[in-house]
């Protein structure tokens, strides 16, 4: 009734059984070469499970204190390094502890640890834990990067530099200020991160196959002891919810933008025709031949690696997509970005930290940078000063700005009479006008560019650092 | 010295130049086919921004006067639908109201109007603001859908049917246990829109056009009128980031993953095999010739739609992706994924909200669905709660499971003697535990199938609502 | 037996239904505001339907006259633009062209028309016969461009100019062979762009809804008459298939970031930094403020849109990802994808020829960024025709430019003396190495910078362009 | 004039250095922990560099032989495991490699190697030349996957199931066209396939570092040596271009999606619900409690990848877009993303070959899901053979229909008098046609359902397989 074809009846493909078993399957199914990274919370969730089920009378007080001692010799292998892997047979890390524990203490005992449990919340419980903590150390890292970029900006606040836009000539601005639109950018990059660890950090356990948990267990008493703010709310949500990492993703892929932005601007203001800044040696790449190229390697990999994360970020989200509910074995595909992702995020952050840390500034050649026409505006607002309509402002200062090109004189060394004689209202203080720090000090409403409006900035980042 | 090849000597190329311009390069950069329906955002902001040049002396409170009834003249004629656009010279919203109010109110008083302001902060501002009030309306439907849901969860509460696994049959559930667990996914979605909102809503008047506002513009003053919640603290951040718009398409991509798993299961069950629930009219498409064909339209327009938001948010976060900083054309880029994405959005929660509140339940076939076999872990639970140690229980149950299987007797009509002459250890009140009823009732910890569990639930999202 | 919450009954979210209609849902599912756009395909196709049906004896010759001219004058409504689309009736193009025929040809004839037809089969049909046709125009937009390209850097070729790694200067090049990078990148482009368009242009005519005709109509002939290059050949995957709009998708995002790749080197070339290249003003936006601003605007829309087309291709990816065989709704987002991504692609081109035709080199400025360290490797080669090994003229170009960079010598000026003192296999013709062109001219290895490599590529790229 | 912070000055963040190096920078940057996969592609490239330059004279003969031999041996070396990576010496493949051969033949010798080459075509070459070899394999395990299926639809030719359109049933149609409609998707992926390959089997050898070669390589005999069909004909195109890795990917993308639906449908079937098939044990996971369940984890870890290409796809293009021309370090990231989807899609495809080898299929449950309503539109088409027009037939039809629901007589049921009734042109010979056997055997053009039809199918692809 039922059609079948037996492997090795088909000649085409056959072959690549043993034993019933497709090896490359066997290979494509197994996680614990990238699970096993999480030993230590697999195993402190299951203390936490016994102990709540030691509470609710499903194991002795004699039960658990063995199960204890033998999940804790379990993790003191692994911290060792001493932990052998069964090949075949430890498919993940659970069934890797939990055989382990079974030798130590005797499969009786042992067999009763996952009494009312499933694999399902057990996994999401040790990625909760393990994200949480690691995301935490994101967070410091991140925090390390803004002092480092307000220590910055507070010593080299003088710096005057070009400012620009579509990558053209515009305003003046402070060296400082430009450091400030990042940190800006981090800085809700750490408000936003907070508010992802919250959703994390939400305790599965006691969800069990995808039904709940059959012996009423205590789920509060089991996030508490695990550091968990809460609890999953639906049993079903509970183990299908892959958000814990798609959220992290998401964030990680807008840090990475941030970064890949901060990249852009230093590689080209460390090209030849720029110049403004020097990686140091250990963030750059020397040729023995040409001494004076120097490779901003590691901004290069930076800006790169903002596509990683993308990719990570997108990838698995469509992996996702039109999923029917609960548990379903593609969200094995979570394992890997989560692990990589973490990883490149929290490299990314502390190498950015070591190049800005490091960076050697070149103040004369952004001074060398600027360029007079950059003062139009503050020519044109000088008169606005002195009554004149911003339209009529905006054409006087464009006719300087013209006799400065005609005449093949840079505008600043236009004289009081070139000047008087496109307007009269020009008075001598404007030669004063023509002073580009003088121009930063002038935008001085929040957020501008003169001296105390960067240092308030520095200071309302410092503020959310502690 | 230098070369260029002219319009027109290229003859291969030529052609296409009227007056200087590339037609085609004009439509390619024009906005105001979609920036115009900000036409309201734009103008509120010109008023406050000239509210604040007055009390900084840059206006006189008769300019000011002035000023603000032209705008408002101008706000009227789009909404009774009456503004012109003058094709080519309206490229964007700012001009075009600017063009506007200078026909209005005369040119002198109108080109004051935008002393110290650029279209950079302009831009942004307008963004910023009607972003902000699309996100809360979008709030509020996303309130609706889950009153509707936590409703039905309450009035349906009783209908048992199988919670499945891999598509697989795996125990039984609540079907208000299934919506609640989207309901879960979506009240996290709203608890985060929430957040999202509060980053929105800050801002960029008196950035300038990256380097601030000369004239000491009152920024909190400007802010406080156009209801935002504080400043962008950075004028070159203020007008470079687009985050503002990412994050929601970020937030709006998750969004729709949950809508595209709850579309998938509804889809699921709603083909003639499963048959647990029939869609509306409204929100499916019949066949005159197959009237027992009802296509889930509704359900696959939404499915397929989260593919889009995905790909706008991937899609805009690569053209960010390696910017230098402040303004670059690129960011027009912005516009059109942030008008659609919120019409999408918008459209498809209230959609979903709508299949959802006009869906045909079909109790009976949920109930057929359910299989003794799932009633497995119920069996071995019955003997831990007797004192069998679970590893034993689980050896136990998969014993009775496989007579029913051998004597083709469903697992809840085998006597009583033959589960005794399994183990020893069932009792005359086994039978009482081939029940699903019982069985989604013994899931009694919190966020499990017990019908209190569920109810809790529906009361935790209900407290969110208000 | 069967519950049901009825619209209406549901106060919270009622309200919006009329007549058994969720206007919303009506908007939500409609396609005729963007699949009008394929009229004349949609004409065509029925056209040599009904011919293949009068073959078959399915209609007679006289009800074929009669339903191809009423289709010829459907045609030529929509063509002087008086076709008038039914609000609520004609929900799409397929239906608004059949309501149509009905009412010039009477219903009796008209209504044969589709016999043996599906829905299904007919929009594949005509968004493949569209898309044939635009992939056909981008095709020779693309040969415009690599026309123009070619022509310049045949003119160009002359011109040295900083060829760069890392954005560092690293080794002189030939600006011709800078426009041939791209070039080959580009002609690359228009190979795939063949195969593409040759897996498009496949006829489904005759597919079915999803199980094939049951006349056995002629598909050959049918194929034939609309242009097809060959059949689908499974009724089931002819109807399930959107590869034809995926594949031009990953297409056209290849191209998209060639573009976006050659827009990054314009836009930092025309940097008052760099200061190679000037956009012509058709192609950028100036500042009456600043004179010397020439904003870039059309390179940055070209680069910002490579995201676009990215995210287009992404998201509709992930719409296709996981879904059932055969016709499912979601499919419908295939439509506006398609629309605008072959507009954007077709303007991009466009634009980039006008850019690039237009564009104004400064040789001088070009020649002054040229540094003599670029010519290290030059002089380490010198000693490798001398019979030096490698590694030590490696060792001895690191010693001539040390002397430099210590004695503030550009190394062109070092006297033979000097050089002689480093190495005595210096011969008085080591001061011709010290020449840009000579190096770039050295490089005569196939695809390299000399000028006959240069015109070879371009006679290379021309073979392909006929 | 310089200003820096030296590291350690900085005590917020210093520490992290030694000796100058920053070890995390040191980690971030290094490949060889993944391109030591390549280094038998680095070794012949090297050998074939060799030969051209002692046939242009840069070698001895006598030197190359030493040179081939040695690295020969290292090439031995690798194959027998005993090749000793050097920690922060070798940090990639192409150094390795060098070291080892200096330390075999000695430093003078092997010191000329590299002569006129540059590490940015070495590694290029090594990619092309190991993808084009992957590629080629993954080839052959396309044309194995195709022959299981056509087999096998050629073996089961005779059942009959339901076709689905939205997953609702709608036509009969043969197991054997299910499978043919994937197999025509597939063998599109071939054909496209053996066209990428032909891009990437281009040789970059002879580009230098980005200017080409200066001592007249004879880059086609390099060429012809490796087995490369043709050149990249620009050097700096050759050493910035990764499209070779992009299109592969677009390509794998692609593949993907057409298993993630392949494996939607059969992980629908599998369930208890549908029961089409059993998926043999290799290849799904049981349950010791559940015997009955068996989850499709092939099938679901097939679907899931789907997202993980898809993604490292969309993530490389980020990672390209907008790069300045030649090369950058943000390329590295085209290393993992090659070598992680060579091998996600070679496994995916020889596991799908293994689920579809040893699939059980329940011809019985597909045709008890046949309905009669299935066949409403054979009945249109008996009257439209009968001269009725197909308006009129269709409406006729859905009058059987209501009678049969109205009465509950199953359609195939109803007595020739009430089928009379309804239309007098209905003759006894209509009761054959409520026959799913002869509806599928009508479908007779090509690619339909009909036998020869479905056999037809199978002969095409087959002819693509030689």
């Amino acid at each position: 009734m039922a059609s079948t074809t037996k492997p090795g009846e088909n000649m085409l493909w056959g072959g690549r059984f043993t034993g019933g078993l497709d090896p490359l399957m066997v290979a494509y199914n197994e996680s614990i070469h990238f699970d096993k990274a999480l030993y230590k919370q697999d195993i402190l969730g299951s203390i936490a499970f016994a102990r709540a089920n030691t509470k609710g009378g499903i194991l002795t007080q004699d039960e658990f204190t063995k199960i204890e001692a033998g999940l804790r010799e379990v993790m003191a292998e692994w911290e060792a390094g001493k932990f052998v892997i069964v090949p075949g047979v430890d498919e993940d890390i659970h069934t890797a502890n939990e055989r382990r524990l079974g030798e130590i203490i005797g499969k009786d005992v042992a067999g009763k640890l996952h009494t009312g449990r499933s694999r399902n919340e057990q996994v999401v419980c040790d990625m909760r834990m393990w994200l949480r903590d690691e995301l935490r150390k994101i967070e410091e890292h991140l925090v390390v990067f803004l002092k480092v970029a307000a220590d910055r900006a507070e010593k080299e606040v003088d710096h005057v530099m070009p400012g620009y836009t579509h990558l053209q000539r515009a305003q003046p601005i402070r060296w400082s200020h430009w450091i400030m639109s990042y940190s800006i950018a981090f800085a809700a990059d750490l408000e936003r991160l907070r508010e992802v660890i919250k959703r994390v950090n939400k305790s599965p356990l006691g969800c069990g196959a995808l039904a709940g948990n059959p012996f009423n267990i205590d789920r509060d008493m089991m996030a508490e002891e695990l550091g968990f703010e809460g609890l999953l709310w639906n049993s079903m949500g509970g183990v299908a919810d892959r958000d814990f990492v798609a959220e992290p993703l998401q964030w990680g892929s807008m840090l990475m933008l941030h970064i890949s932005r901060w990249a852009e601007d230093l590689i080209i203001y460390s090209t030849a025709e720029f110049g403004f800044v020097r990686l140091a040696d250990a963030y750059s790449t020397g040729s023995s031949l040409m001494p004076q190229k120097k490779n901003p390697d590691s901004l290069e990999l930076l800006r790169g690696k903002s596509g990683r994360i993308l990719g990570q970020m997108t990838g698995f989200m469509c992996t996702i997509k039109g999923l029917p509910s609960t548990y379903n074995k593609d969200l094995q595909e979570s394992w890997e970005v989560m692990l990589d992702s973490v990883k490149t995020v929290s490299d990314s952050i502390q190498i950015a930290t070591g190049v800005l840390a490091t960076l050697d500034i070149q103040p004369a050649k952004m001074r060398a940078a600027l360029d007079p026409f950059m003062l139009a505006t503050d020519i044109a607002d000088y008169l606005v000063r002195k009554g004149v309509p911003f339209r009529e402002t905006h054409h006087t200062s464009g006719r300087v700005v013209a006799l400065s090109e005609q005449t093949g004189t840079p505008m600043d060394q236009l004289t009081y009479e070139q000047l008087k004689g496109i307007d009269s209202r020009f008075e001598p203080d404007i030669a004063d006008y023509f002073d580009y720090d003088r121009s930063v000090e002038m935008r001085s409403a929040k957020g501008g560019t003169s001296r105390e409006s960067v240092l308030e900035q520095i200071r309302v980042i410092k503020e959310m650092l502690n």
